[in-house]
């Protein structure tokens, strides 16, 4: 499994991951699933993956392939609007898991892989896009500033609580860090090291990329003060009548 | 959908449900789905059921018209043991899904069921049960001393924080109002009124039960407390380092 989390706010967008994979529960292994596209000053695309390992894998290589490729007929470099970038990305999976889903479906297994796509284009306005296995896609809404790929459940009241558009950029990256946090307790499919990455609007480049692990203070003291506030907070709940 | 959950610590046991069912989304309705049964002095079982209503009703059913009919082989107030009348439960639900599995599937629907069942019977251990939709169950352990049922993810986390077997009975009462509280704020399937029974060992009869609306000062001070006890936390987390 896997947790991957894309969030936008009036400042910019962060992208949010964790970085364990397994194939059963005996094969884990750690691999990056933030991957980072575009051209200085005229776009930064970030492409969050999520789903079978093969499949998420073969996607980034088309993707680079054909922005290694001058001949190719399209590539993220060429589109006017991200969610013609979406829709690129949601053709090259779909390709991907028809080529492989027959056998792997003998075997019990899914082809499925589901990506978060993100950043902003010359001219145009920041957004993020949730890519499913099925090729289609959503975008964000102002209510729901946020999205998700993997396993979603266990950290998104945390988001719904905090996360609003007026939210600054590093409040977000916090509660993201919260809702993964929360995941890898909850889950052993999701685990360190957290990647985190920061855009800041208009910058058309990626602002800053930092990898938290539990030997990363940020993260270590996060955990701690988290625990503490929230038996603090539990603490406070009101008595029963019958308690008083 | 539905969320039930049972804690077992050093004091008793704690029993709590949402209140609403749908069949789709555009069938929605209250039902409680926490059962009472024993005799007091003797054994208290509690059920909570969780899956397809008409299963879960036709498995209560079936238990009060054997614990109706003297002649009965085995009812939930024979039992020597609390396992013994899980097996039952799980038992009666695999006949009733069986019979009407076929016709629910052929328009897709599942005839599944799942159920806690909790409680003590004199000289006995108090103990609770999950009891899959497949009849087989099991207990809890000292490191997870909680059993939840239906959309049990959302609700997980705070769980796992707070709850130890020292943990007093409204705590883990006010530990159980907090996970469903955060289970409705994410899906609008799971919802209120929250039921909640408490049982304190060897009592041989339920201590106490009660019913908590969006009207009932208890969980309104409960939900905003939290609120504001989660984002105090949420402030006093620590900075990243180029915000110093």
């Amino acid at each position: 499994m896997t947790y991957c989390l894309a969030i936008k706010v009036d400042e910019g967008l962060v992208f949010a991951a964790d970085s364990r994979t397994n194939a059963g529960v005996d094969y884990v292994s750690t691999y990056r699933k933030i991957f980072v596209f575009g051209v200085p000053g005229d776009r930064l695309i970030v492409l969050l993956a999520s789903g079978n390992l093969a499949t998420t894998q073969a996607v980034i290589n088309a993707i680079q392939r054909d922005l290694d490729d001058a001949s190719a007929p399209e590539s993220l470099n060429t589109f006017h609007y991200l969610f013609d970038a979406a829709h690129y990305v949601g053709q090259i999976s779909r390709r991907i898991q028809t080529e492989f889903a027959p056998s792997l479906k003998e075997d019990g297994i899914s082809a499925e892989a589901s990506f978060i796509l993100g950043g902003q284009i010359h001219g145009r306005d920041p957004n993020i896009y949730l890519i499913y296995p099925q090729g289609n896609y959503i975008s964000t809404s102002s209510e729901t500033p946020y999205l998700q790929i993997g396993e979603t459940k266990y950290g998104k009241p945390i988001l719904d609580r905090i996360i609003r558009s007026e939210t600054s950029l590093e409040d977000a990256a916090r509660c993201a860090l919260v809702s993964i946090d929360s995941t890898m307790r909850a889950n052993i499919s999701v685990g360190p090291p957290i990647e985190l990455a920061f855009y800041r609007h208009d910058e058309l480049a990626l602002t800053r990329r930092t990898t938290l692990d539990y030997s990363t203070p940020m993260l270590r003291h996060l955990q701690k003060r988290w625990n503490e506030g929230l038996r603090r907070a539990f603490e406070k709940l009101p008595r029963f009548d019958w308690e008083r």
